[in-house]
């Protein structure tokens, strides 16, 4: 734990604390990062199916299903679109931090596609324990992000706690021919990845000095990188149903989409992007809570996992934080809609085919 | 800090911890609870400054203002109101802790003078430490709440975190018409409060056994308690202005409301409606950090502090959780609505005048 002592100044990259001039690596301060300290995804699902779940007109999607945000309509003409997400440091620098939180809670209004408009801050500060100046940095980091949403930071609340988390909850619009869900997938589509898969054992990795500084600076670009497709009309009504790779893997979300639409999704693990790195550190078995959490959350409704290695496995239960969006598209716009993707999303690839419903859910191979 | 070991079972009041039968109390695992563990509002304002401010025409209220929440016009006869509030425990039974986080986050679109629609949780969990039992209980306690206020809860985010926390994000709407500020304050108007102050020196006496959970009940309803007022429009447009009072105490939102119309408050804190037991905790100077934070963010702007005692001049700056409305009342028309709010706010007081602007926003006689 870095204590403040009124002498940090800015360097380079990040804040520095003191006159030994150690900086201050936002990860050491956490036990787990990002994504990877959501709680488990079977535990939150015994929790959801005790709430009593209302039934309104207006309330289109709420939380007895498992979209990315809840959609509620305003008028004929345009459905809110709301989701918080918020978490404790997956990198180091405070910036890029703002960057990714913000750029991760965003997210789930691009994949129900959406265009983001307001955003309040959650936060929780080490008042004392980290400098002011990390507060700083942050949040401006995370205005920029939003600001490049074309949304505005409206508010927010900050508690004194003693590990720093930061996220947003973020409305959005769309209007209700527009609406991807988790539920419009067919068979026959097939299924986009749109960034690289990796963040959460690389993040793990850098956390305990197993790789550097520069290792992990791919896996940043990423997670700071705003899931906005501006795809035109034409293109945005051939995605069938969408969602975003998150704390659940690849699969824990590609489950939910499968199940969502009562198709199976038939996934190639070699087809799967990884970021530079990845596969050496699954490889070396650095590996995060979420990994097992995941495996046992999905693994009954997977076929075909003893014909991957345990790194492909691993690769596809590996907790993202701000992860690229999983599109089902119509087969006949796909190359259409990757041609316009790759141009901000160099790593988008198609990943699985969308078949008629089998005994499971999601069917994997290498 | 309490482990559950598979034998909890729940009793009168709360959930109790395996064989030896101890209630288990959620206020013992955190350091200080509620409101009163909200930032203080120097280090806040000096963040806020920070952060550039965006203008659109649609966002009428940001995060440069000190109003409750954001608002956001939809279109010429919707505003959408957005505000997140979220602490860790401040009372020790699950329950009611996630009735009072509810009615505190919703109480910010009472302010505003908006009706609650959807609610997004924030969730931070000691998985494993506090069993499953307190979440769901806390989550049940939260849901009638919100159900209660005609408002759904639609979804949320949860982590897990070494100390409980929990609120909400809430979205509201409200016609234009309608919408209270805290910038429409005039010389001459009366200024309510709906509920009575004290549940930071009392939350901070029965977190140390300073008084018995009998001498806490009242505080502990008056914290549930909605600021659903349900004004008739004639009542409702007698408000020129509103706001509620929480972590800052009467005097820091007083404050807000001063500044945000430009006029002098004038209280009477003799007149100022305490909780049954407050005072003598206050005498007994049971008292929060916050009484102290918040005494440096207001000193200099308040008028007359010399004329109060000390346990007089701690209640104006006692943090509440889940406080009152305060609200900026036509003279004319302020016994009908005392009439009116007094059926389910009995303590309901006149306790200030609003006057023409003067050396300091705030005057405070006993």
């Amino acid at each position: 734990m870095v204590r403040g002592n009124g002498m940090v100044g800015s360097r380079r990259r990040g804040v520095r604390c003191g006159i030994v001039d150690t900086p201050i690596r936002l990860t050491k301060t956490v036990s787990k990062g990002g994504c990877a300290a959501k709680i488990a995804a079977g535990t939150l699902r015994a929790l959801l199916e005790t709430l009593p779940t209302h039934a309104h007109p207006d309330l289109l999607v709420g939380h007895d299903l498992f979209d990315d945000a809840a959609v509620w309509r305003v008028n004929d003409d345009t459905l809110m679109i709301q989701t918080i997400d918020f978490f404790t440091p997956v990198v180091d620098d405070p910036r890029d931090f703002g960057a990714v939180a913000a750029a991760n809670a965003l997210s789930d209004v691009y994949a129900m596609g959406g265009t983001p408009t307001t955003a309040l801050s959650v936060l929780a500060f080490p008042v004392g324990i980290l400098p002011d100046e990390v507060l700083a940095e942050m949040m401006a980091g995370a205005a920029d992000a939003i600001a490049a949403a074309g949304a505005f930071l409206v508010g927010g609340h900050s508690i004194e706690d003693d590990t720093l988390k930061l996220g947003f909850s973020v409305t959005g619009f769309v209007h209700p021919d527009r609406l991807w869900r988790n539920s419009g997938a067919r068979a026959g589509d097939v299924l986009v990845l749109t960034k690289p898969i990796g963040t959460g054992t690389l993040a793990g990795a850098r956390k305990n000095d197993e790789i550097d500084e520069a290792s992990m600076a791919p896996a940043i670009e990423s997670m700071k990188q705003l899931n906005r497709l501006d795809l035109p009309s034409d293109l945005h009504a051939a995605v069938h149903a969408a969602t975003d790779v998150t704390g659940f893997g690849l699969l824990g979300h590609a489950l939910h989409l499968a199940r969502g639409s009562n198709v199976t999704i038939d996934l190639r693990a070699d087809d799967v992007p990884l970021l530079p790195g990845a596969r050496e550190t699954l490889e070396r078995g650095i590996l995060t809570k979420a990994h097992t959490s995941t495996t046992h959350y999905v693994d009954e409704h997977v076929a075909g996992r003893g014909g991957l290695d345990a790194a492909a496995w691993w690769s596809l239960v590996d907790p993202q934080t701000s992860g690229g969006l999983l599109l089902c598209v119509d087969p006949a716009r796909a190359d259409d809609l990757l041609a316009h993707v790759r141009e901000a999303f160099p790593h988008v690839a198609v990943v699985a085919d969308v078949v008629a419903a089998g005994a499971h859910p999601i069917v994997v191979r290498s």
